[in-house]
């Protein structure tokens, strides 16, 4: 409770139910598919967090879970989210004929080949900084939750095949411009502003836009993923107005 | 890899797949469902080796997972696992109805309040030894997951409810027993015959049935419980066999 309830954007919840609204689903639908998505992203901030880990001492102004309670519990709490997850999804989706679709995308993209894969090699700093290696970090680490996300919200309104496909463009175009926005911050953003301890990055040597491209080059290339992400909306119409506010929330936090 | 095929007795997928047995099913409809449970199993040993933990350096006779490789891989692999146990029951399901009703019982069973919550007991060292509480963390560390895997079995071979119900007596009574042989094991085995290390529970004043009962009364309440496992078997006949002959295996390890 005290790292589920403690603050944070809410913007992979959100783009589940704004994804199956898009996609003329009911948000009753999508409502447990986005809760469990931030019951896994909160459990990936704790275990970040840890001192094996990022060794981080505050997460959205607070202490990080490990420094409110303890190393142990903080692993198990995140280990309990993760079953949390799951749980909601298969108990609580009201077509149960979505669920295997719904925990397949959020499983895949919570584990080896996602975000904790990405999380693996984030944190092996032996490994030069290369902008390929910086790109699939990106795709491993944020862009696959982001691509669940919205893939999950596409299937949640009983969305084709192709409707689907075109949900994971704009959900991994913008998780790359997010994670881009998230390391320029990094460099820019004061302790205030982030809730947690900026230049970390730097100091851990982590593979960063910013610090392959300088802040120049990264923040056109998040406008140009924005901007990729808005075009694979182009069939909703109207009904694409809030993904595409989303987009541009995300490119504005680099300014 | 290292975890998962560092050897173990199997027994909860071979619960899960003997339950299904038992109950008519073919063993394919089990098979995703008994890989996940050993899955989750792996993540959790490799989660309570940690230092933050029970802090083990040897497990099943070669170096726990952090000592192998380091603590941040360690609580990484131990998630990848936990996701990977949803996505393969999720995908692999012959039958995808069935996945619901699966996803929730291991998920129940490996969560809050279950498996992590009882682990969440067991190191709270602050708390007083009472039979109760060792009850209580016997039922959620260990007996969760048993019951997990028969019912698994038993939904699996499209069992009624009723059905269900037996098979999760078999596996709490099974799972309890289970839990005081272990225990009764730390107290009695060599680290040859553990594959790790003896006489950890003793001095990490862990809640076990031998440190308030002694071995005597342990044992016989390890035999009372297996009988009752037994017991609930009656109903399957001659295709009770290995279940029964499980039970037997179980309070078999305590001499």
């Amino acid at each position: 409770r005290y790292s589920v309830f403690g603050g944070g954007k809410r913007l992979r919840p959100a783009l589940v139910l704004w994804t199956c609204a898009a996609n003329k689903g009911r948000a009753s639908d999508a409502l447990p598919a986005a809760c469990a998505i931030e019951l896994i992203h909160t459990y990936s901030l704790i275990h970040d967090d840890l001192p094996a880990m990022d060794d981080d001492d505050f997460r959205r102004g607070r202490p990080s879970c490990h420094k409110a309670y303890d190393e142990a519990t903080a692993i198990l709490a995140g280990d309990a989210l993760q079953a949390a997850a799951f749980e909601m999804i298969a108990q609580r989706t009201p077509d149960p004929s979505l669920v295997p679709a719904l925990v397949t995308e959020l499983a895949r993209a919570a584990g080896s080949r996602g975000m904790v894969g990405g999380q693996q090699f984030d944190i092996d700093t032996n490994l030069d900084l290369t902008p390929e290696r910086v790109q699939l970090i990106h795709d491993l680490k944020t862009a696959a939750m982001f691509t669940a996300a919205t893939a999950m919200g596409a299937i949640a309104a009983h969305a084709s095949a192709e409707e689907v496909r075109r949900m994971t463009v704009y959900g991994r175009s913008l998780g790359l411009a997010f994670q881009i926005a998230d390391d320029m911050l990094d460099v820019c953003g004061t302790a205030e502003e982030l809730g947690k301890t900026p230049g970390k990055d730097a100091k851990q040597r982590k593979a960063t836009y910013p610090a392959l491209f300088g802040l120049e080059e990264s923040r056109r290339r998040a406008q140009r993923l924005a901007d990729t992400a808005v075009g694979a909306l182009s069939a909703l119409g109207r009904r694409g107005d809030r993904l595409r506010a989303v987009a541009e929330f995300v490119v504005s936090r680099t300014h």
